[in-house]
């Protein structure tokens, strides 16, 4: 895989991306990452990549000329490095909101391209050439590079030899279609907080049946939408209808 | 203000703490912060700050002990300060969904400490530190230092002098409950593509009527949860009646 990203503050984009676990892949391989700076494709003397909204009102928004002639050389340059696909995705607090199904599509692409939006927004034109308007969710950041790299992070994880630890991404949050249910790990007794005995038991059967509940409950507590009871194995029915009682006394 | 981090790869945020409007904002001693590698904290000697969960199972889950002892450091050092406030935030995807309203209730603060999660999870005995459990979104990253420096920017922009531009906070998405309308900048004719006339006549009131009637079409269109009648003026019902006709011709 290949991933572009057009920026205006391409240096944000170093420590993330360089003293991490995506950094540690892109020193292996397991992916490509190009960060450029579209004021450099600025036809204007100066360099300038705003200017006053037609119609008037407050900021600057990003001009259309800089982004298309950006996009167009980092397409030649993919291209002609032999990746094909090209979807284009810009930050947008108006876009699809991303979540774990997003980033499983974007791991399928062999060149995703982000553009970071910044100021106080951009022309309307240079939507034309996205195909993925997302959103990261319902708060306003100072620009797209944190989203980008927050999506970048999400679908990388998703890519052959970026986690060390193959059976660590399935049992995740939001790919079961559960919450996580409560670990513990040394000490057994930490200050006076103990783990719970049935994880010191050695009773595997006993151990998988109190995280299956466990995640149950934190699930049925904090996020019921994500239960999907027609999905639920007749064990898990058994173990929630056991939550429920627990969690709702008075009933 | 005084925003605190734990996190066992503190490099990560050299690039969007410091070459960005906040590392802009922090130079100017809008705000101050400090990122803390936790496994400085280690008792280990080998300065290990994970271990293997109780009850078997893949993965390593960060240990109590570092970040206790980083915790306490810390606030006694913002105390020492002057900071007495103290909300300890955890990156979590099992928490409370990050939004604007808890973007302005953070800014509110006077010490803000994050916590960043990272390997396949922590002890649980971790979340007694806690006030607030947060999560970004439905997705799952390597770590929580992205989500926290997602944290920092939203709530970093709405502290005093952090935007060069005072007017550009209020009209973004979301303080206004609408989605922003298209905007465009110069040129007026772009490789064939035209500003909307109305931007173009001078007529502030017919300008104001489209932005606004533009606005409730895209909130109307992709995010119909956010338009809360009652509290729409009469221009804008009115506004808004016409958008449904024109988007539902069926009807």
């Amino acid at each position: 895989m290949r991933i572009d990203v057009l920026s205006l503050f391409p240096d944000m984009f170093n420590g993330p991306m360089t003293d991490s676990i995506v950094g540690k892949a892109i020193d292996r391989d397991s992916f490509d990452m190009h960060v450029t700076d579209f004021r450099k494709y600025s036809t204007n003397k100066h360099g300038n990549v705003d200017d006053y909204p037609f119609g008037g009102g407050a900021g600057m928004l990003l001009q259309a000329q800089p982004i298309f002639d950006a996009l167009e050389a980092v397409n030649e340059e993919a291209t002609a490095a032999g990746f094909k696909t090209n979807r284009v995705i810009l930050t947008d607090p108006a876009g699809q909101q991303f979540d774990q199904k997003m980033a499983e599509s974007f791991a399928q692409e062999e060149h995703l391209t982000f553009i970071c939006g910044h100021y106080e927004g951009f022309d309307e034109r240079i939507k034309s050439l996205v195909t993925d308007e997302v959103s990261l969710g319902d708060f306003v950041l100072t620009g797209g590079e944190l989203p980008t790299m927050v999506m970048i992070d999400a679908t990388a994880r998703l890519l052959p030899g970026v986690l060390g630890n193959q059976e660590s991404a399935p049992g995740d949050s939001f790919s079961s279609g559960l919450l996580e249910y409560p670990q513990y790990t040394r000490p057994a007794d930490f200050r006076g907080m103990k783990v719970p005995d049935v994880l010191l038991s050695g009773n595997h059967q006993k151990i998988d049946d109190w995280r299956e509940k466990e995640a149950l409950r934190k699930t049925y507590l904090r996020r019921r939408d994500l239960i999907d009871y027609d999905q639920l194995t007749a064990k898990q029915k058994e173990l929630l209808a056991d939550v429920k009682v627990e969690e709702n006394p008075e009933d």
